[in-house]
């Protein structure tokens, strides 16, 4: 492993002319690091921007094949980082080696399931329409469109997925994928990680000669590294995942620009799930243990984490929540990820307590052990009390689930319809329910992006079918999904080429579709090459 | 024809309960019409949005086959309105009534393919992955995606096309094609071609018998009308299709709710057109005649018009000149569509002119005439001066063309590499120059939504390759078309379904694809059904 230096990466090489430091902390213990780290100054930033606009023209290092290659070099020189990786992004995280063994897996999986999209082509989703010169009264001119990248990313990373949503993580793949430099923020809480995940890019762009503004690493504990990166005039998208406020804070940034441009954040999400009679009369038992192995995955840091847990009102609801306590008591806990998110943690939880209508049944204390510890909570109210309180649809960040008793479907279908934008929307229902579930699903369906029957939110599967995003303020932007090939789309805009001589045409768009690709032509889907 | 009442539609109904009122003004003669219209009032604007969003839930009404009928019974009604409607519309544009019958063609065409667009089905966008029960470490989960209606959609009319981009245009044909009432904002200067449109859309709604919150139809002089329509809280996108000044403003109204949405705005554009030498030298005549038509065409009233004309400095570029001079001197001239255009106009020509680094060849003069008369103009400049001055970026919108004169290739990349986001951008070359030209078109492919070769960029034909729109400031969504069948997807979401029961699953989702529309499945495309 390469020492860690603690600079930022600017296009490609390190630089740390700043003057903010910081070190990362263990979260399990509070010991602070031995590198320091330097904020990214204004000038970096700016420097790291516009090597990223230099290189974001065609350019033949770039074509699709260079890209997948790109991909596939960086899950290897990713692998090939070992258990020195797993053992810093534990040091930084107490994430656990065997989670963060199975995240660095998850990473590698999208990192060649983009490249596999890449290589194949279709995702440029060419459309086609060829000339009639004889069409009355104008001809109809040709037409071919496709999507090429949009030019450089600012992709944000996120503190709880380290690896997956990390320097190499799904954002970063996909704007490579599409052909877009990335400038990536790190996660002040995970700066080591970072590094290391950066120097296997830097490993993979150095084996195919890549030039140095394909890629940019800053670090900054200040907001203000953030603000002022999407601020650059050169900047063409963003991505994030992290809390809402944060979120918002780019958004409005972006937006406020003489030049705006899109924010693809991904931020809070209640996870809602919902319990018919007929389900917990079945399943109570298995019901208690899932819904409480879903809340403490991951000490609760799942972007998907059910927050609202939304049960009958019946004898045996309190046989399934006398069982959750159990698990939820039986849980070792464990650290949090960082002061902060402990704090807001705390208060959050202080402020739904505050409202005197929510019974804490167990946890919610924070120990007197070191590090950022906290007890996973178990909270319960009534529909009528959640309704009449918008304080009740605040995020729990963490291990924390609210149940909501409700005397019957309608307050069921209540509580949804109180709900914002979601990630994700679960029903668990029994044989025979689909009818009576019916008004509730056709209410989450507007609300959420992505609805589980029988299961639970978390365990996001990269697949294509993935919708991973919703409504606001699940995600700024309801259209896109951060997770599966769609996640590509993001960084990528059609052109239109009109009447264009064939050596002119980019090579997706010429009459013989050399790589097979799906296209639709003249209103027929085909991957044939055009007629002569 | 059915009387005008100069009522507001809201959820269907007639209302005019404001005190503030208008009349349209003929362009031609600036005799003011004679019915009066009231600008909605706050309340009615919140009934209208309330309307259509009490309707935007899963309806059997408005299943696809319901909305392409849907589409094609406003088509045979705006038909079926005949002469009286073109006679309405040129009175109220002076655009003509041939442009006019042209534009209403168009304006059905659109109808027609949207509606055949909906009934094939494929936009659905459905992506497949059957699950794996039997992998390890966890069971691969059964993941179904499709793109969902995103809810109640604002529509502002454009001024320039008063049908196509009108009530039944192409941005309420999207909308309503993709499963969403539409909120219709008219343009305060075509409120009785609005309202003759409306009738149209009653008249469709009342054959199917659809509920009034599917359209609604706001007048409104005070610009406080839009702005009020953005705010509320149950609007779920913008489209608009105008001014930069007045689409950024909607955007800005849009990025500062406390629940975003996104604004699909098409704005300003100064379409650059590029020639070279060689066809300069082949086609000069021809070019002269083809460009100084495109500036003139619906008196310079094209998003699309090309505002800036790159040519090489050559002999025979002062014939050129020569010859556009005299086109443009030829053409009777007529009047803007309103005073708002014309006193632009007239302001944006004065900045150009102030500059005292261009020369105005001919026109852009106010006649002594009644209404909003203006003389075509023809400007000059170098690539020198252009290069010096941000004033000369401004768009003239109304029939003015700048000319740029360059010394050489070099100089015509670096006019391109100054400019912003546009449409469109054309490159005329000749047999042998496409090596010469391949640095300008690197340039101009990062900047455009649409090139041209050898053509001019009036003229957006209707067809699924087309791409209107652009970086900003030629819209505030690069990624977004608002012409050609991917318009739809402007007002769609994708939602996932995991683990769900069949007969919960939407019918194009379900493994017999009855429809038979192309999906993604297992990472093939297919219209067979799932294997059993």
């Amino acid at each position: 492993m390469t020492p860690l230096h603690g600079a930022n990466t600017i296009g490609g090489m390190p630089s740390a002319t700043g003057e903010q430091h910081f070190e990362s902390v263990n979260p399990a213990t509070g010991a602070t690091g031995d590198v320091t780290y330097t904020d990214a100054t204004p000038m970096e930033i700016h420097a790291a921007v516009h090597a990223a606009s230099q290189i974001a023209t065609a350019d033949s290092r770039f074509n699709r094949e260079q890209r997948a290659t790109f991909l596939e070099n960086v899950a290897r020189e990713l692998m090939d980082l070992g258990e020195p990786l797993l053992a810093v992004a534990d040091w930084e995280t107490a994430l656990g080696r065997t989670r963060l063994a199975s995240e660095r897996d998850r990473t590698i999986h999208q990192l060649r399931m983009f490249a596999a999209d890449v290589r194949e082509g279709s995702y440029v989703d060419a459309i086609i329409d060829t000339a009639e010169p004889q069409r009355r009264p104008v001809p109809r001119p040709d037409l071919r469109r496709m999507l090429f990248p949009i030019g450089p990313v600012a992709v944000f990373g996120a503190g709880n997925f380290p690896l997956a949503f990390g320097v190499c993580g799904g954002d970063s793949a996909a704007a490579w994928a599409a052909g877009c430099p990335v400038i990536y923020k790190a996660h002040p809480s995970q700066p080591q990680t970072s590094e290391l995940c950066g120097q296997a890019v830097l490993g993979a762009m150095k084996t195919q000669g890549l030039p140095g503004g394909w890629f940019s690493l800053l670090h900054g504990a200040d907001d203000a590294v953030g603000r002022e990166l999407v601020r650059q005039p050169e900047l063409e998208a963003v991505s994030f995942t992290g809390s809402l406020a944060g979120g918002r804070a780019l958004f409005d940034e972006a937006a406020a620009r003489p030049r705006p441009i899109p924010v693809f954040a991904e931020m809070g999400s209640l996870n809602p799930l919902f319990v018919t009679p007929g389900s917990l009369t079945m399943r109570s038992t298995r019901l208690a243990e899932d819904l409480a192995a879903s809340v403490l995955l991951g000490m609760g840091q799942f972007c998907t984490k059910p927050g609202l847990l939304v049960v009958p009102d019946m004898p045996v609801t309190d046989d399934m929540i006398d069982a959750m306590i159990r698990h939820m008591e039986q849980h070792p806990g464990g650290p949090l990820l960082n002061r902060r998110i402990r704090d807001n943690l705390r208060r959050s939880l202080d402020s739904t307590l505050a409202t005197g209508d929510v019974t804490c049944l167990t946890g919610g204390t924070v120990p007197d052990e070191p590090g950022w510890r906290f007890r996973p909570a178990l909270l319960q109210t009534t529909a009528a009390h959640f309704l009449a309180d918008d304080v009740l649809l605040a995020e729990h960040f963490g291990p924390v689930g609210l149940l909501i008793r409700c005397p019957d479907m309608t307050a069921m279908a209540d509580v949804a319809r109180r709900l914002g934008g979601q990630l994700t929307a679960t029903i668990h229902i029994a044989a025979g329910e689909t009818g009576l579930i019916r008004p509730l699903l056709d209410i989450l369906q507007r609300k959420a992006g992505r609805i589980i029957f029988n299961g639970v939110p978390t365990g996001v599967e990269v697949c294509a079918a993935m919708m991973h995003g919703g409504p606001y303020p699940a995600s700024s932007q309801a259209q896109a999904s951060s997770v599966g090939i769609t996640a590509v789309r993001r960084f990528l805009r059609p052109v239109a080429f009109q009447n264009t001589p064939p050596e002119l045409l980019p090579g997706l768009l010429q009459n013989e579709n050399p790589a097979g690709i799906l296209r639709l032509v003249n209103g027929e889907y085909t991957r044939k090459p055009l007629p002569e």
